[in-house]
This record gives structure tokens, sequence and C-alpha cells, in this order.
């Protein structure tokens, strides 16, 4: 790492240690703790996914920027700060070179997290869902940088899938177009967050970790632009129905158009109405389809760690 | 080249020769012999082609993907394996490294024969046409990878433009915004495949070879990401009238309509209609035109390796 | 500078001599000099505009393409003969390597110039509005391939944001997607080039030169992959209401329809009917703008030149 670079970053002990000795590490973002869930159950719940991380044998790396330095590998205080803070900036890659420079805190979205974790060398990295193509976007060109970055940035960003307020069938042409690997881990079908089967194919499948790992490494040995996104339907027990989900967004949607939201408060105000119409199953949701995640991004990037 | 990158290439032994000698050499893609037409006329048509770059003094290298090693120059065996093969997978950029790490066969499209031409350090590549973005893709972002990949990767791609069942002037469109060189080879206009104008003005314009070889040295001195498309209109003796094609495509697209085809299946349907409706003439001109994009590469090629 | 990237740039002794000695250079675009304005006071502007960068203490390099050779400052000779000629080509990424090639003579867009400052190694670059996503591009698929340069390459635009006869909702959200930095220099609106505020927020916000060449510093350090946009309001001077604005442009576009004037022939239509409804007014303003961008670029240049 280049000295320009290493003045930026603030590498935890326990990752500096895995990276040096070519072990393996899963980046994880925290938008998730900063604006996802309320404290504490958010601290809780990171600490909880980084231990399942290390239970496989691999080390978590939680990434934000605090105090303008990034921090690969969050200990007990920046998560409570982080975790108790209201006013975390939430940090794209337009964002991240500012906020920065201002000495600033921030949580990272995908995009910004896979700039951070490539910057320290972790190409493995767990979270919930990607962004996508917004429905009406090709009305209003709102689609989420977390696109590009993954056609960018060589990280594999381990997901169930996007979330289906999303245009499910634009987002997978948009990643089409820009070459971006995307593989139903064992299932044919690209999952959509609280469902195991938008109805839509994966473009890609593999059966184990070790498969996608070997993915991984080829893309790394071809010196490949970009990144990977291995989707990792929901666990069973957790599964929303699709006809429901299909129902529960319908009916967000209708009630958006009802009290005039439109442009960028639809989103929050869907999300939001989703957990109240799921009476709240939608949170456990998130919280079990994260863990899955984690877990098998630990399994790849150690297959991954054998493969380099 | 780097050991890791080595480890995935299998270049031929008059291409590899070529290539240390600083001597031309022609990429050529797969997905022709392995989908574009029937055995043996596949495997012909791709010796003949072969033959007739060797002809204008320089070396042909076909890629293609098999038992996972990306091979540049393809012997006998490896062409009849491809040309008889019915379950080969069709590679873009997405695809590439999966297939790799499965230790599978896959013909290359135009973005991954661009992309395995660069690593072998091939500059010059002849196809048929190029992708792009298609008919509805304001609605449903179909967008050929083709176009990505050549704002991306430095390979000039000597092709007869794109066919008119795309959307010509928003690919012109997406190419401008991309950056990316769009050259007629002595002549003003667009090609449109069967048709030797698309009624498009081309955004540049080159009457010999060498004025085009001077613009690639150009672009490798200065360094600059992504490629180039050089029109070169289907050959006279081939050319189909833009009115007759235009009135071709109308009447397949309005057999589509009547028979309730849409999305993913239009292409594939389109060409089937087309090659009916002109009566296998398409299939003539599609030789013809490859032909004629192979000769104008070489000569490109040949041009350019005296300016390196 | 590598021996064949140099062969193509011929950079001015006073540009040279301060990137050698780490002082603040300033790049200047050249299509407002052969494409913007009649001779000669398109001539006497820039002579206005690089005195005045010079005057804050930093050196301009005003970019052009003349003889084939890319001009990294312009001496007067080259001033006269860009401002005088009638034929001279308008320059994007996609049309320089063919000028260069062919010994040609060219204007420098936005996107070109930014290729060519960072070719030189100029980090700042001073112009009057950038390009952006066109009313009516979500039929058309016409957007500007500025917007794709600043996520490419490594050159902060100051400007005065973008002219409003663009969709500028939809260039916002284009750069956003594309990771793309827009500051607001002492601003939180987005301004439209005439007018101080377009009615829609910057994404992000600085009070200082300082703030903003730390930013840029910050992107260095981290290899960061792009440019960024500093959105710099129209002097109060010479700003012109939002209201009359979008009046202006309004009737404008009503002339266009009735006109029979779309596609490529819109924009310098609207632009002509622009000068034509503020009585000259806008062409002042303009100019007023230019000076105020190259004042804050020199000042940003200045303080990046100390944090090297
Ligand atoms: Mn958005
Ligand atoms: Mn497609
Ligand atoms: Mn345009």
């Amino acid at each position: 790492m280049n000295l320009k670079l290493e003045k930026h970053l603030n590498i935890a002990p326990e990752v500096a240690k895995a990276l040096a000795e070519g072990k393996a590490v899963v980046a994880l973002e925290s938008t998730i703790i900063a604006h996802g869930m309320p404290y504490p159950k958010n601290v809780e719940t990171a600490r909880e996914v980084e231990d399942l991380i290390r239970a496989q044998g691999a080390v978590p790396a939680t990434i934000a920027v605090l105090d303008g330095v990034i921090r690969i590998g969050l200990d007990e205080a920046a998560l409570e700060k982080l975790g108790k803070a209201d006013n975390v900036a939430k940090l794209s890659r337009r964002d991240l070179p500012l906020i920065v420079a201002q000495k600033g805190d921030g949580a990272t979205t995908v995009a910004a997290t896979m700039i951070c974790a490539a910057m320290a060398g972790i190409s493995v990295f767990a979270t919930g869902g990607i962004g996508g193509v917004h429905r009406g976007a090709e009305n209003d060109f709102d689609i989420s940088a977390d696109l590009e970055e993954l056609a960018k940035t060589p990280v594999a960003v381990v997901c169930a899938g996007a979330k289906s307020i999303l245009d499910l069938p634009k987002t997978l042409e948009f990643l089409e177009t820009r070459g971006v690997p995307v593989v139903g881990y064992q299932t044919d079908k690209f999952p959509a967050f609280y469902c195991r089967d938008s109805g839509l194919d994966a473009p890609l499948t593999a059966d184990t970790a070790t498969e996608i790992a070997g993915m991984l490494a080829v893309q790394q040995d071809l010196g490949y632009q970009g990144g990977a996104v291995i989707a990792n339907p929901i666990p069973e027990s957790h599964a929303m129905d699709r006809a429901e989900m299909d129902g529960v967004i319908a009916s967000a949607l209708g009630s958006a158009t009802k009290d005039g939201i439109f442009g960028k408060a639809i989103t929050p105000y869907l999300l939001g109405k989703i957990v109240e119409l799921t009476k709240g199953r939608s949170l456990e949701s998130n919280i079990a389809l994260v863990k899955n995640n984690a877990v098998l991004a630990a399994n790849i990037a150690k297959d991954l760690s054998t493969l380099g």
C-alpha cells in the first residue's frame, strides 16, 4: 500500500494481521448500523454478525469513516459511536473524499464499502442487499451507484439479491450491460431480499463456496475490472412468500400515490410501509439474511485464501 | 504477460510467434462458429476467413474457451469441437470467469473476444457486427455489453456496423457518450450490416487502412481507455437495399407482435424471420461481410505493426 | 511522462516550468474560443481569462489541437489561429485520436480538455458550464460525453453548473450513479449557468477553496477514479432571475416546436434563441461567469499545490 493512501486508512490489528498472513477477511458495511436499525439493536447485531464470521474461521472488517479516517475494522468505541450518533452521513462514492477531507464521520453504503475494502486488499464483502435501478428510472434516471461500483471495483458482494421495491428486471439488464457476474448460490433464480425467488433467472449459478471462490480467483488472475454479485437467497425459515410480498409492495405503492409521495421520498416511504405492513417481520428477516450472507462470505473468503 | 494470467491462456504457436515478432495479428470471435451457422458450414467459413487473413500477410487468432482454457488461435481439433458441439455457452464479460473456473467450454461474443484479445496483446479484431442498444431499451434497458466493452478495452472492432433490428440512433448516442470512436471506412454513413447505409451519419471517416492504423497508434500512445468501431460497409455485390431491409424488419416486427413475442425472445425471433423473409440471402451476405472485414482488419493490423 | 505520450504533447514553457516546480496550473478549454464567440472578442476574452489566473498567482494552460499536436498552453499565434479559423473541429473523447493522427486542428470540449489536462498532469480546469443529460434523453439517449469523462478522468472542473436547457435533475442523477462529487461552492443549491440556483440541491457543499483543494488531495491520495464538478454560481451582478430564465427557455422551446426543430438541431437553436430573447445579456453573463470560475480555479489550484 502506498504512503499517500496509508495515511487515510486505519486497519484494525485483527484485520491487519489476517491480511498480512493471507488469511480470510470479510468486509461489512456500516449504513445498516448507522441508518438501518435503532440502538442498541444495531450494535448488538453488528457484533453477532462479526462473531459469526469469526466462528467460520475468517476475520470481519466493518468499514466506516470516523474523524476523517477510513476505518477497516471497528473497535468497541467506534461501533458504539456509530450506533448512537444520529447525524452520521451516508457515504457513497461521490461523498467519501469530502468527508475524509472535512475529518467527518460517515457510514459506508455498498459502493463506498467496496471502495474501502479494495483499498485495504479485501475481496469479499457481506451485506443485506445491493442497490439497483429504481422503479421509474426510465423517466428519472435514479440508479444506485452500487451498480456502477460493481462494474469498477474488484470486490465480491454477497447479498440476498435486491429489494423488489426496485425494478429488478432493469437492475439485471444494467448489470449485464456492465459485465458484472451475478451468481445465484444454490439457485437458478435471482433472489429478492425477503423472498427467495424474484421470478427472474439468475444469470449464473454456483453450488458451492469453493466454486464461487474459484471464479473470484480467475477474476483476480485475469486482472478483471469490477466485482461480482453473489446472490444468496434468504433462509427458508425467514423467507416471505413472493405473492404476499408483491401484495405488500403494491399496497405500499398505492399508499404512496394516495399520500402524494414521489421522487427521492419514495424509497424510505416504501421501506417504512413494508415494516408496518409486515408488522416488523421484515426486520427479523433482514437480520436473518445478513447473518446468512456473512457465513457464506466467510466460507468464500476462506476458500479464496487457499487459492491466492 | 504475468504468470497468473498466463496460466489461463493458451496461445497457438502461429499466433505466439507473430506476437513475439511484432507482426500483424487479427482476432476473430467464435459465437459465429458455435451459434451463428450450422456444421460444417461454420467450420469451413471459419477456415476461409482465417486463410483470407493469412493471404493478406497477417495471422488469425480465433478465440474461444475450451476446457476452461482461453484459447487464442484454434487448431483443427478445437475448431471441430466448437463447430459440432450443441451446448457451448455464449460468453460475454460477465460469463467468462465462471466458465474458466468450471473448466467449461464457451464461444466468445464481441465483448469477451475483445477482453481475451487485449489479454494476449492483440489490438485488431474482425467480426460481422457489434451488439447495440435494443429497440425498446428506453423501457427495458436492454443494451449489449459489447458497447460498454468498446469504452473499456483497447481493441479496434472491424465490423459492418450493427443490425438494424437494433435501435441504431440510440446505439450511436451511447457510443458518443462513452467516447468510442466510430469510423466509417470510405463512407460518411454508418452501415447497417446487410445494408451499406443506415441513413445515419458515421461520426468519423477514414479513407485508408493506414489512416485507421494511425488513429489506433495514437490511442495506444496516449494510453487511451477503450477501443474503436471500424465500420466497413458490406460489399456492394452482397448488399441489400435499405428500403427492402426496412420492409423485411417491419414485417418481422409485425409478426412478432402478432405471435406475442417480446423481451429476450425478440432478437432470435427477428433474426430467424429475416433469414426466412430474405430466403437465405442474409446468410450469404453475412459471410461476405465477415470476409470483407477480415481483409480490412488484416490490412489495419499490418499497418499498425509498422507504427508500433 | 512516457516518450510515446510526449511526442503528441507540446507544453508551453510557462506551463512546463510551473508543472516542474509543482506550482498551480489551471487548464482552460478552447471550444469557447473557436465556437463560442466571434473574433476578436473570443481571443480578447481568452487573454483576459488567462491574465486573471496569472493575477491570482497560477499559470493558465489553454488546451487545443493544432497540426495534430496537443497544445497545453497557447502562444499568441496559436490563439489567433484558433480564434480566426472557421473550420476547426469540435473535439470530444471520441474525436481526439483521429484528429491527432490526421495532423488536424481542433478545439477541445470539457471532456477532451479533461483528457489532455490529465495527460499533462494538470488537475484543475475552469470553464463555463458542463454538458449534461439533454431534455428528452429518456427517449433519444442524448447524454454529453462530459459526464462520462467526469467519472473517469481525475480533473476537477470548476463551472457555473449546467445550462437549464438541459435536463438538470437527470444530469445530477447520472453524476450520482457514476460517483462524481458535485460540490456547490458557498451554496447548497446546484447553479444553472445564468442563474445562481437551479432549484435543485447541490449534493455537497464547501465554503472555501482550501476545503475543495482538500477534497481533491484526498481523491489523489486514494487513487480515486474520476474528477469532480465544482459548481460556482454566477456572480450576483450578472445573474439572471430563475423565473425569467425559465420563461425564456419555455419560449425558446415553444419556438422550436413551432419551427419544427428537433434532435441534434435543438441545442444550437435554443442557445441562439436565448441570446436573442435576452438581447445579448446572456453573452455578458457568460463571460462574467467564466472569469469568476477562473479565479476560483486558480485559488483551488494554489491550495492544492501546497498539499501535494
Ligand atoms: Mn439514487
Ligand atoms: Mn441484452
Ligand atoms: Mn450528444
